[in-house]
């Protein structure tokens, strides 16, 4: 199975120019499924109200979910893009999946850091797996890796591999994704934007760095801090469901659950 | 508080000469906890049940544990040693933690790595936290750490300093420690072994490395792959009482459990 993700530089407020670069950078290449970075197609630092209204939109019926609903088909290929997310009169941070067949799901990111409390209520639907090709995805979105059940709660449902949209500022997350992995003994895809906004007086610098980890946390991709790309590699998903580590150990059925908290 | 570990290598079945080795490192050393490696009296590579029988004692009232409650008196410091311990005909591979004031606790390791299982029972009194001056401190051991829950659990329960006895032979725990620090926004001290130990017809070589690390993933300290040595570090272990990220963020208030697994 082919695995991608894209790096790249979204611009805020300018949906029509995001869809535009993120085409662009996946024309040339085939792929099974891409990861997208977080709210690629709308930029990051909101600073009211009015501009999410204006900016977000419903899953799936919305003009982005459908553009990316039609790249799919075009490039017969899988999509997974962190989109501002409209829900009547509440805003989620989402992704949305889409396949050649049409939509296939949303998740709604459960932990929201720092100023998105002011504009998104946080996912009220947990987290859930997706059947993509042989592959079974998981996905949740950036600081979401900071608590280690989302990467746990969706392998122990599933998850082969873990799509992870970002728009990360904090330095940490490029290794405890390697974490992540060894400990679920799962592929990630970290998709990263680079660039820096500044806006409303606030001002972000976001870190690149995309990376995919295979099961034993090593790389098998990674990007620099600045370069607008995309990255494919090639994995057996279904080595992911073999949690064994030895002839004594299998990472799942040593969990001692009745002892966690 | 002063927090330190001791990394070095035990001879297998020669307690006697191993706490002597112990007693040799700590004497020139002030310190409040010292955190020793897993089986650092009797050696990790047992070949037969005899050699348990022989090598193993109860908790607190065996010899070794004696030994260990005189030394925290006379030294007017905390010791958290991984022991081999005999309930019975039962065992465990263990931690006993003393202090000046003479026994506090045992932890027994909850999840075994590899042939432990052929020697000792999984530890069936789950993950307890200690107060230790003015710190409270739980206990883990060696291949906890691959389970993301032995932390969590340790950091929920209070946990300002995981204390981490360790026999380390696979090559991620130092990496992955940092992440528990991050994650929980605690201390960590990964006391590990050197040196190989060949017997039975096998063989494994202990990697070092051990560490201690503060709330943000810092490394405070860190040894070789081939060094015996003590380190110290001064820490204020109430600072990671505050687990807030930012003004929008506690990493404890923020979890989302009825969305975990």
């Amino acid at each position: 199975m082919l695995l991608s993700y894209i790096q790249f530089k979204p611009i805020f407020g300018d949906i029509r120019k995001n869809l535009a670069a993120i085409t662009k950078l996946l024309a040339p290449v085939k792929t099974d499924l891409v990861v997208l970075p977080e709210l690629c197609t709308t930029g990051y630092l909101f600073s009211n109200k009015r501009e999410i209204r204006a900016l977000a939109e419903p899953l799936p019926d919305g003009e982005t979910a459908r553009f990316f609903i039609e790249l799919s088909r075009q490039k017969n290929t899988h999509i997974i893009a962190g989109i501002a997310e409209r829900d009547g009169n509440v805003f989620y941070n989402s992704a949305v999946i889409t396949g050649p067949e049409g939509y296939i799901g949303t998740y709604r990111k459960v932990h929201l850091y720092a100023e998105e409390k002011k504009w998104f209520k946080p996912g009220n639907k947990g987290f859930d797996v997706y059947k993509i090709k042989s592959a079974r995805v998981g996905v949740m979105i950036c600081f979401d890796w900071i608590f280690p059940e989302s990467a746990r709660t969706l392998a122990l449902k599933g998850a082969d591999i873990i799509a992870h949209p970002s728009n990360l500022v904090l330095p940490w997350c490029q290794s405890a994704m390697r974490v992540r992995s060894i400990e679920n003994r799962i592929f990630t895809v970290t998709a990263n934007r680079i660039g820096r906004e500044t806006r409303g007086g606030k001002s972000l610098k976001f870190t690149g760095k995309s990376q995919m980890t295979g099961m034993r946390g090593e790389i098998l991709a990674q990007s620099g801090n600045s370069q607008s790309e995309i990255k494919t590699v090639s994995i057996n998903p279904q080595k992911a469901r073999n949690k064994s580590l030895n002839s004594f150990n299998d990472l799942f059925e040593d969990r001692r659950t009745k002892l966690y908290m």
